[in-house]
């Protein structure tokens, strides 16, 4: 609410018209009443009946009985959404529906509403005045709980002075005013604790004020809350603007988006635990990936194809970046000559989606990074590559020594991305030539050194986010690298049949839609991109 | 292939080379072969080696080792895509890739191979010649198993005459060929088998020809051979194109794409057979919808939300048009005051998506009508709406009674279909209010007659293709509904809370992908629109 508001002078006083009622409003009231009664009555028992004093206003305030929402007509009104309400509206009547966000009484006869749609927010102003707004109409915005769904009619008007309390930088003068949807009196947490940054937390402290802080389990407790605060509205706004992006990019270049079976018979991929359960009398489990599947799409003539979809990961993985189920973006395609092939697309697609979010999404990311301050990604407009062994050598060189036949692991990770960084000026690079021993079964080796494979990973900010390869096409090879690696191929019969009838070379790649989000935007844990996050801890809500 | 191929008159025939090899052809066969060896050696072992026979054109074909395919070099070579071969490339020389779909000997000095990529074929034409085609290579090509991937260079050449066995109308007069993976000499089943048509065989039979009929089950277990078919390509190339234009569509009036997870502690709707597991000492189940996790975003201030992802039903439904997984495209929208609103979504969204289809996939749509005839979708500008009641009426009058406050079977859907298209001229129409009783707990009540609800269903061809409706948003209400419908209130109690904190009145609908694919095409299984189908027997490929 701006600073402004407290300082205006509240209407004239007039006479309460609750002490002289004609026997026509008398009648009135009494029409009013009973259809409201009749209406109440109707609707759910449970649901509180209208809040009545007499007054002739009366019918410009209150609850809307339940039976009015049930759809019980179509009036023809026009709602005007609060991010549309701009000074063009000046002296013109809107109606809005939104959330009561911050009521506050200013005396008996006035009061300010700040109504919130969709992360949107607008100051209504009730005013007591006669045959307009009444007192009662004021003590009944004033007795608003907070999050209530409420529809206000009224003027726009424009005020002299900026508006800080709200984003649009009008007002509305209300006329009329209507609870459609009460809110529990106390919520388990407030959307303004919810949005408060630790910056904010840690200026008060300094100034000696403690302020609310929401920690993360109580965020996901009430994700319902926590998915109001402007930074979540923005934070899911941006990861459905990076799947439509990979969708775009993709199709452009002959993609085909396909839906592969999350039951299977088999698990997906050697080793790692995955979810199994009872299909019909036969053991199954969950995809850990769509790996087997786009690869027979692959060989089933598809040429290029792509998945966004659920994977699921049984592991127990307690960190910041793993999650039990997130969203799979999956790459499939053939190659000619070179995994090279495939890099060139991680590339191009990155480097457009990182132009595109920082055009499109501009707004959205400054909200963003007012509750969670972040910079800039940096990323050159031709990707780096470097060889797992160039990565190494660099490691070596600042002292970190290296299994050049193992993985990196988290720390090493984000040490090559800060030599990458100075190096380089980049916080996006590919890392390929892979040890063979640390890549799964079906990863095609090198053609001079099977020891390495032609595999990639990709990074952000240090941080692995996708893993790409050429596979085996053949299928002596994959049954050999299968029982290599411990695999019982039986399990896998089908999988490697199907490469029988003619297989094209071919590779792909796999990122995480959770883990774009949470790199690109420097957020610290997955569970922020998550709508609702599932770990080894949480299934609920 | 053209019928004209078959008259065309072979090369003159020459002596064979392999008689007669000059010191210095022999010192170029070895050095050829020593090469030749030494990338076989370095290969698998377990993939053949390369055929050889005295021949100093012997490099123009052969199989290429596999160490060859493991990203052993960029060389810059270019390949030309099948589907645009065409006569502006008339003498100039083009490298393609694909699939050798038909190869036929015409005497030893000539041959023909079909080629095809992702659906286009095209003719590839060997002819013995000195220094270009030997007839080792025309015996190479004529040795080359149906579906195997091959290399073929040439040079583009336009007949006199239409050709009637390939999509494409030029021919490649072939210089090098090379084997890139081979099939199995023996395929389970053949490509032109499985993209014959019904009228096709029937007629045949007429002629005393018994046709090869490739059954459904046995499609399946061979699926990868089966999505080769050109209906099946394009069926998937449509599938792909009706998610395109659903994101497009919300996307462009203001919805989010979210996802939602699929592991629940609950089962997600009251009723319904749903497949359990155990997620981590807890027990759990696979979503069988969205719903509760959709309208939890409602109240999440996402104001409208889609969600494209799987659905899991472990009913034991048997018929053509139930799957145990499958794609939904889900929908969820705040309603200022009638479910009509989310009525006209479903309206806009389907008009301007057949419009679309008919438009842009009119190829595709004539490709799959080829193997499956089917007439046009009938739909009209703005949709037909009638209620329940209506519908029960008009199966009446046809003598068919209805039990008025009871579901509509698969049987009295399809009648109803007849006489909406008969009276309305329409395949596509909209029934609502249904009984409350046939719908879920969370359906809005009629506001003036309980035993109604806010509901509807959409029928496309006389099958229900997509339910909806206004959604209880009272937590009280829900609870009470809840009860009525025999569920344990405790296990969705995070779903009611979430209503308790403001909730907007909202709707939403639900629609299975395979589903809009299988009717707008007319096709009688849902099995031909899912890539590899889960029914209660197949978990499989």
């Amino acid at each position: 609410m701006s600073s402004e508001d407290s300082s205006r002078n509240p209407a004239p006083e007039e006479e309460n018209p609750e002490k002289k009622l004609s026997k026509k409003e008398l009648a009135k009231l009494e029409r009013q009443r009973k259809r409201q009664e009749a209406a109440a009555a109707s609707a759910a028992a449970a649901v509180s009946a209208v809040t009545m004093e007499a007054d002739p206003l009366a019918e410009n305030y209150g609850e809307i009985p339940l039976n009015d929402l049930q759809s019980k007509e179509i009036s023809g009104k026009k709602w005007t959404e609060v991010k549309n309400l701009a000074a063009g509206l000046k002296d013109q009547e809107v109606l809005i529906r939104g959330r009561a966000q911050a009521i506050r009484a200013v005396g008996k006869k006035m009061a300010f509403v700040v109504v919130r749609e969709r992360g949107f927010t607008v100051q209504c102003v009730l005013n007591v005045a006669p045959d307009v707004v009444s007192p009662q109409m004021v003590k009944f915005a004033t007795s608003l709980s907070r999050e209530s769904i409420i529809d206000a009619e009224g003027i726009v008007s424009v005020p002299a002075q900026p508006i800080t309390g709200a984003t649009q930088q009008v007002e509305i003068q209300v006329r009329k005013l209507y609870c459609v949807n009460k809110a529990i009196p106390t919520l388990p947490i407030n959307i303004e604790d919810a949005a408060r940054s630790e910056v904010e937390i840690e200026k008060a402290l300094e100034a000696g004020e403690q302020l609310v802080r929401v920690n993360q389990d109580t965020r996901l407790n009430y994700r319902v809350l926590d998915m109001r605060t402007p930074a979540n509205q923005c934070i899911f706004k941006i990861q459905c603007q990076v799947e439509n992006i990979f969708r775009q990019f993709l199709l452009s270049e002959g993609f085909v988006g396909i839906h592969t079976p999350k039951l299977i018979a088999g698990s997906s991929e050697g080793g790692s635990a995955v979810f199994r359960l009872d299909y019909k009398g036969t053991p199954a489990c969950l995809a850990q990936s769509p790996q087997l599947h786009k690869q027979m799409s692959i060989c089933g003539d598809f040429g290029r194809v792509f998945e966004i979809g659920p994977v699921f990961r049984a592991e127990d993985s307690f960190t910041h970046r793993h999650l039990c189920e997130f969203t799979g973006l999956d790459v499939e395609m053939e190659i000619k000559e070179h995994y090279s092939e495939v890099m060139d697309v991680v590339d191009r697609l990155f480097v457009a989606m990182f132009d595109s979010l920082n055009e499109t999404c501009s707004k959205e990311l400054e909200v963003i990074s007012r509750q969670y301050p972040f910079q800039k990604l940096k990323y050159l407009r031709k990707t780096l590559r470097l060889t797992f062994e160039e990565g190494v050598q660099m490691l070596k060189e600042a002292g970190i020594e290296i299994d050049p036949l193992g993985d990196l692991n988290t720390e090493s990770e984000r040490k090559l991305g800060q030599l990458v960084l100075e190096k380089y000026d980049t916080e996006f690079f590919i890392l390929h030539r892979y040890p063979s021993g640390v890549r799964p079964f079906y990863t095609m080796p090198c053609y001079n050194n099977p020891n390495y494979s032609n595999s990639f990973d990709v990074f952000i900010r240090g941080e692995e986010i996708i893993s790409g390869a050429q596979r085996v096409h053949v299928p002596e090879l994959l049954t050999e690298r299968a029982q290599a690696c411990g695999i019982d191929v039986k399990t896998i019969s089908t999988y490697i049949d199907s490469f029988r009838y003619g297989a094209p070379p071919h590779g792909g790649f796999g990122v995480g839609l959770e883990r774009v989000v949470m790199l690109f935007c420097a957020l610290n844990n997955i569970r922020k991109t998550s709508l609702f996050p599932r770990d080894p801890q949480r299934i609920a809500p």
